[in-house]
């Protein structure tokens, strides 16, 4: 399997395909990566995730799959050495839920905290900030989510810093004050300084430019 | 593992505790069935499931899980008799992605058809059976989702011609029917009459009447 050819379509300001270069890079995965317009779709796009039409795909082989933590599952089970998630079935299954509640609860938040306006930011904001919270009682004094190493939940959650960074400067809401959420805190700044990952993190300057563009274009209108 | 006690907290007419009842028999599981009141939420309900305080929850040794498909993986990692899901890892990814897309998809579209009224309702019946058209592509000319023999995303969608058939008796609105979808009406019609699977499922009767007082509450008050 390892001599097959691995393929990641994406976008490079997404948090979602981030994670899938986080875990094939954990891996030491060569791919081939492929910048997708997303005003404009590719077919190859288009054909690997009818569904949801969304990056990001990866192709291994050339068989596709959506979806990011199933993505990441995939390239855990498929390359075995350096495992992201634990041997444990108790422990795999207790990161699993964790990932889930970030995409479920924190992410819906923290996007309506940078769109929306007036009340429904501030319910946003509060909503975000309180589950990021509940995310920090599982990170605890542990050093990362995965323990004494980086595992499925700081893979999957590791872009939390750097979107709240963002959403401050581009959106002036913070969702992740390090008064409240010190251990969060600290956990997202030490995960994005680890070399292996910070190479693959756009470079600060056009992340900032982009997504205050992107915040202009979604409160367009909006009073 | 296998001599720990199990301990299943759940509601009857859930069906996301009837997959993992399920799951538990298709393992050949001995468990302990604890019955949840959903007014008055037992305090060990609260103390295992604290982030949603919401049923299916696993107890295995002790220890508690949440989230109906998290468990059904455990369960399959813990117990490796009879399969859930396929040893292929691109097989698992696809089983996952459809199981997700059950739950994110068309759960949502199918209590928004039964629980709202007028327009809402109409667009949610519309979104429900787009979506169970898009998740029936995936089953095909296929006995089972899982091929020849149950698999994962079989255990994880089970319900839903039953509460296509409860929805359309209470609600009275048609979100499964034969004609547009008759390869996923004849694997719904199929799956629940095996016995192992039939033996979990409740009386019709007593789950119609639920359903029906149900939605009464519901709806009280909408116009």
């Amino acid at each position: 399997m390892g001599g097959e050819s691995v393929k990641l379509l994406g976008f490079w300001a997404s948090p979602f395909a981030l994670r899938v270069k986080w875990a094939l890079k954990l891996k030491g995965i060569e791919y081939e990566y492929v910048e997708e317009d997303l005003q404009n779709k590719s077919p190859l796009l288009l054909e690997c995730n009818p569904v949801y039409k969304k990056i990001p795909v990866l192709v291994h082989g050339g068989k596709p799959l959506a979806e990011s933590l199933v993505i990441i599952e995939y390239i855990d089970e498929t390359w075995k050495q350096n495992p992201i998630l634990p041997h444990d079935p108790h422990e795999r299954a207790t990161a699993r839920f964790w990932a889930n509640f970030a995409d479920d609860k924190c992410v819906p938040a923290m996007q309506n905290a940078f769109s929306k306006q007036g009340e429904e930011k501030e319910r946003a904001v509060k909503e975000a900030r309180e589950n990021l919270k509940t995310l920090e009682s599982f990170l605890g004094e542990k050093s990362f989510f995965g323990g004494e190493r980086i595992g499925f939940v700081d893979t999957a959650v590791g872009w939390l810093g750097l979107w709240a960074r963002l959403t401050e400067e581009a959106a002036g809401v913070s969702i992740l004050d390090a008064e409240t959420m010190p251990l969060l805190n600290a956990w997202s700044q030490s995960f994005v300084e680890i070399p292996i990952i910070k190479e693959s993190i756009p470079p600060w300057d056009k992340l900032l430019e982009h997504t205050k563009n992107f915040h202009k274009i979604l409160t367009a209108g909006s009073t």
